[in-house]
């Protein structure tokens, strides 16, 4: 059993990856910190946990050395105390967006500050195996992901790694994310009665998820629109994109079928009949599946490419224990073999 | 035209009240008051009132005369001002839950601290037109009602006015409610993520309404339970009741459509067929109208009454300004046109 | 007062289409046809109508002359008895896709069937006002508008008329939309434990409201893309173009300004702060507002132009009432007063 | 391994037994039948299971003899063959209505028909392992349990086994239920656009799993309410009873605790802090869970005791899965690890 402990236990991506690992075969849960419930049982604070550990969230300064380290904490939090962190345990895995990008300017400039700790960001792998499998499997340190990123990259990936997009064109994606994406701690905009039945734009342009998209893509001229529906859990992107000339419908579905071949959590969703024909992320909640799909306008060579993720899974907790499988040896499924449901 | 303000208009039943007012025949909107939200246009806070109006908030201390003063404060705030608002206006009806209970001693017991002005007490009418119709017209002080008391006084309304409930059985009525009802402040529960999807009992027993049903409806041995579903608003009661021995069916149709023939906002739901067989919030949205409906075990004499609101129409506002119309001798109905929207 | 009748008013677009009638100060409805609920009262199949009114289905051939007949059949069928139906009244609106398009090659081209009343296409005006107002005044007959033509061509209307927008670049249209779209007859897929909490894009390319929008705006290059989401009502078409060279910030506040300003349904919504910064169908629900705005990239000319409406208000029925104001000479928004509601 | 059929594998039930059966680690499955997707992959009907089998529908006419058969089919077909499946496999799980009754005139009662094979219903043993698990051990044929029936007799569980209830009181269960309860078939009340925004309490007398209440918890005086909310799944059950004169909050705990303590899949909820206090579907989507809690008014000896499950699972499939573990002598939560997602 490898000893793990997280850093920053009580927000939703924390509590996602404890359920996680409480049910990993091969993983022990040493400790989980949170300052705000400091004393409290985790289940407590995560209420599906209640009869699966008597855990009780710790201060960090009560943090013991481990085999593994996750890091769960807010934007900006990781890298003021990487070099402590790092002393606790041989491997660590971040879920912010610390040391995501490789770059500190760029780092500045989507995250308007300065990276406290440059030096550890040529040291940190980004953390998605579908784009980093092998690397991953060699290293001690892997960022995560981000949600919305994650949902772009590999909308775009059978594209990129085929080679199919015209990169002269601009990419659009759309993004339809639930509330669960702004974190435990809400605020006014986030109360039941003004969230509910929204279908809001909240953001035309900017996010800061598109540098991940930029960096891990090549694609340069891509922006990313944000539109908050009602629901909790779920992300889709939809990817407006203009293949190179001659590329047929028949080549993207190669693309495609090779991204689901080479990548046990993507699956291809482009169906003739039946409810289910393209990716929702309606019936992989709870999963680490992405499902992408795409719909190709021959004439005007504009293809939507889409994929759907459950954002604190794929796009967030279930990546990060995917990482943990491939840093350890072990069988990437690891731990997540969950369905999703059908209905949900 | 007659004048009206609000005071404390930035909360929910604030906001629907401004609403209605704004588009009565017989009325103008001269102030409405914000502390929180000062000089603010209250198309800002109430945002279905973009190009409606162009009134801002302004503060309490700067409130004229007027006709009709409408109080929408949070409760306990009315009654330490009430003197200074009567100073203001002939004609005063107070939302919050200051003035329902005619008894200082019950409201004492119900809302745990000594009330301030008993003396206002005896000067309001309770605001429920289908119980206090002749009463309301010729007096100055209405109080309002609460939610979940009306859903549950209207439930009980024919069966009570026709003598039909054996009284030394319990009365338990469970009522769902949406999340408009805990206010525009949202709390740790309210958040969208913790909120939606979810069938929660929060309250079994003690719900200070209880108070204004027992007042209203005679019946002492009620008891509510409240449950909040993933809706922002509508309620729904549903009162389990036993009928006097000897009570049928045919009696009950005569109750209910007694009541449903002499109050212009009540309907009877009994349908054999179709989808909306019994009372139901959805398709109420907006309107005023209490829907009521019944289903009785003649074996047991176990009746189930059921009464679907708006809880910031006839729950709240549109029962407030049914009250005007009744005060100021208009068509009980001016202003309360709205039919509800199917689907919803 | 004026008569009107509806043929075929069990739909949803028939339904609010009564409801507005009804309420209508100049209107009196003389009858309302459905084959499939011929001799049931109107409100057994729009509950929302109980208690407003006794009126029942008639079968089409009991139809009496009126003044207004208003036609809320399925797809196809206006054009094969409008012949018929002008002998029985002097104006018509259309609420189907029947009369929307000029070209009867373009009908063909989109709804896959040659037009069968090809004569009539050059009678009928399309019904949205903001584009046609003094046409409509002039006119007898006049056609419905697509829900989701009319967010695309209301998001685009203000780049369109200051002529801002660079044909050459594609626009990219991505439309969210609730369930009400599909119609009162469900499906396999609209049943509520498949159809709830889904983000499901349906139609990549090819919508058939496409061809109102090409024909509306003059925007040939331009695509809707569909996706469904959890919600009942309300459509936000999230526009993307690209705005010609030197086109700023400031030019669009004045473009946008314009078309709120010339249009009394039009309302801009851009706001620094608050919750409601951005159009959003969720406060406009029952009215028949078109709530639009927009963001610039001016680094990249990508502007992101949006617009909220309710699908069966601003979107069909609610247009339809607005084109007969304009119609009879009356104020345009008569009987259109409904504010919407906050919150929903 | 054991080798395992389903018949009757398109509903709700059969795609969830299937998903588990999937899972399971100790058993193989070898066909599923259905016939209206004869031929089709299994996941094009449950989309949740792509990627993780590659069995397809075949016509029940095709099974071959297995160890352990699971019959999912729709109410009173399992008892119309219940000898030709017998023959096919020496243990029987039935998920159906059709073997949960002892007495064959109670099942003409409440299921108004004879029952076909009413030899077998003594050789059936009531599937619900927190009443039963000690013969379930022992038995070959083991039924089903309705979802309401189990809310409901897992509510009263702990007053029941303590003996703490007041028999001569009338029991009131209010069940509030989600829109998988009604199975995938719609029909018009469950059309999207109708079905949600629902709080419809479409049954107030009658249930038929009032019967297995009855029967399981030997509580003659027992009613069942059902009401309809904007939930795909999920149930709560809230009980309304009063305890015997003496019986105190203390002794409610034991009771309760006791219940806990002895049934791995029963969790006691009842914190004084934090959001989730009581027991929700919300958090145990998924999961095999009971969620159960109380509040005891004293002065008056009324209970409400609630009891929240996933009807998918607990209420059906998931405790399916629990009874063939306890029939083969394994452990009994295997296959049945899934904690449940917060939040969702």
């Amino acid at each position: 059993m490898v000893n793990v402990s997280i850093v920053g236990g009580s927000g939703y991506a924390g509590g996602e990856l404890l359920r996680l690992l409480l049910s990993h075969p091969h993983v022990e849960v040493k400790q989980v910190t949170s300052r705000s419930h400091l004393g409290e049982y985790v289940y407590q604070v995560h209420p599906n946990l209640r009869k699966r550990t008597q855990v009780k969230f710790v201060d960090p300064v009560q943090l013991e050395p481990v085999d593994v380290l996750f890091l769960a904490l807010p934007h900006g939090e990781a890298q003021k105390r990487i070099n402590d962190y790092s002393a606790l345990a041989p491997k660590i895995i971040d879920l912010s967006a610390d040391f995501r990008l490789k770059d500190s300017a760029t780092y500045e400039k989507w995250y308007c500050q300065p990276h406290a700790a440059q030096e550890w960001l040529g040291k940190f792998v980004y953390g998605l195996p579908e784009l980093h499998r092998a690397e991953i499997a060699t290293v001690n340190y892997t960022s995560g992901v981000g949600c919305n990123a994650t949902a772009s990259n590999l909308a775009l990936l059978p594209l990129v790694q085929a080679g199919l997009v015209d990169s002269a064109a601009p990419v659009i994606i759309e993004i339809k994310v639930g509330s669960s994406e702004s974190g435990a701690k809400g605020n006014a905009g986030s109360h039941h009665a003004e969230r509910a039945n929204v279908i809001r734009t909240f953001s035309a342009f900017g996010h800061r998820h598109t540098a991940e998209v930029i960096q891990e893509t090549g694609v340069m001229n891509v922006s990313l629109t944000m539109t908050a529906v009602d629901l909790v859990r779920g992300v889709l992107a939809t990817a407006h994109a203009k293949v190179k000339p001659g590329v047929t419908t028949k080549d993207l579905w190669k693309a495609y079928r090779a991204a689901a071949n080479e990548n046990p959590f993507i699956r291809l969703v482009k169906e003739q009949r039946g409810i289910y024909r393209v990716p929702e992320p309606k019936i992989i909640i709870g999963s680490n599946y992405a499902d992408i799909g795409f719909e190709l306008d021959e004439a005007s060579g504009h293809i939507v490419s889409m994929c759907a993720i459950d954002n604190l899974m794929k796009g967030s907790s279930g990546t990060a224990v995917q990482c943990l499988n491939l840093m350890m040896g072990w069988n990437e499924m690891t731990g997540l073999d969950f369905a999703g449901l059908h209905p949900l």
